[in-house]
């Protein structure tokens, strides 16, 4: 097998990464995906009236170790099952999701460049950068409707945890970047051009 | 003749842009660049004593009218013949280069992202961002070592000219970038990333 390559996709919340992997699933199939997301350790204590008991929004709040063993694993050709996160419950499910190697990994997540062990395992390092108010917009949509959250509760974790957080462990990591995408999927002549290396390093078919 | 695609390349002074080109040269032979550097005004009667007697970092230091008209002209799929520049007696030079069209066309240049009517030419904007320390020091050894010029005059350039001129006309105009690659041409990933979209878009047989 040829070897496996992994790119990483960095942003704040709201920023556009997972629109990246969407788009890049659009052109191309040879590929799998994981998320920094799904490997949030539980902290089924918390619910939407002390959601700030549990900071999402620092490096220790991911297993990193987990994550960091499954990337290793699909480099080196082996499946892995994914954990899952139960965003209402902010549990791991009992359910796993199986996942086979692919040429090509791509991992998202808002602090796969703040750990050195993770940074060294990515080929390529892609950061989507996009305006602090857009990305507040799009997060307060998603946690509203997805996640039946409050207005309150969504502006009061923005400003004690998720803002500091982001300025503290997410911006800063811009410097690692390889490539600035500003506004991630929603950015279309980006997403040529990144098709175009996806394409030619998974050799895909389509 | 399929449509002609033309890649802009902004950035600051010494912030890797033509080695941008140059390595896309290394792996593509079928495109064409220009330099926005080429269409600088004459103005003769500058010399090193009196360097900042004509602002170079300013957009109207270019002919961008001539550089517009040429861009439409390989868009057309017509033949230019573009200026040359004498940055040691600050003029046009008599001789001009003829180029002949080509299916990519690669313009690079410190204010191309300044102008709605440049801007609205370019099919791919990719903005080069550069720590400023890092490109002043190349500045300063290539004006030294290829122009001629002393330490005081670059210095003093630098200071009055060159580093407002970048905050007010090129550091804004990151806004309109597509993509944004940090260090230039010196990014080997990065340039892997570019080189394979040149290399789709071109249809390049290498």
């Amino acid at each position: 097998m040829k070897e496996v390559k992994v790119i990483g996709i960095a942003g704040g919340s709201g920023s556009g990464k997972s629109t990246v992997v969407r788009k890049i699933g659009e052109v191309c199939k040879s590929f799998v995906s994981i998320a920094q997301d799904s490997y949030y350790k539980s902290a089924s204590y918390v619910n939407n009236a002390n959601i700030t008991a549990f900071n999402f929004d620092h490096p220790d709040a991911f297993d990193n170790e987990l994550l960091c063993e499954h990337i290793r694993m699909l480099k080196a050709g082996k499946p892995i099952d994914m954990p899952q996160y139960d965003f209402v419950h902010h549990c791991r499910r009992e359910e796993t999701i199986h996942i086979e190697p692919a040429p090509l990994v791509i991992i998202d997540g808002l602090m796969i460049f703040y750990e050195p062990e993770i940074r060294e395992l990515l080929d390529l390092k892609i950061y989507v950068d996009t305006p602090h108010d857009i990305r507040f917009i799009r997060r307060l949509q998603r946690d509203i409707l997805e996640r039946g959250r409050t207005l309150e509760s969504v502006v009061k974790q923005y400003m004690e945890v998720v803002r500091p957080g982001h300025f503290s462990f997410i911006e800063p990591t811009k410097e690692f970047a390889d490539l600035i995408v500003p506004e991630g999927g929603h950015n279309e002549k980006a997403m040529k051009v990144l098709n175009s290396f996806v394409r030619e390093i998974s050799q895909d078919e389509d």
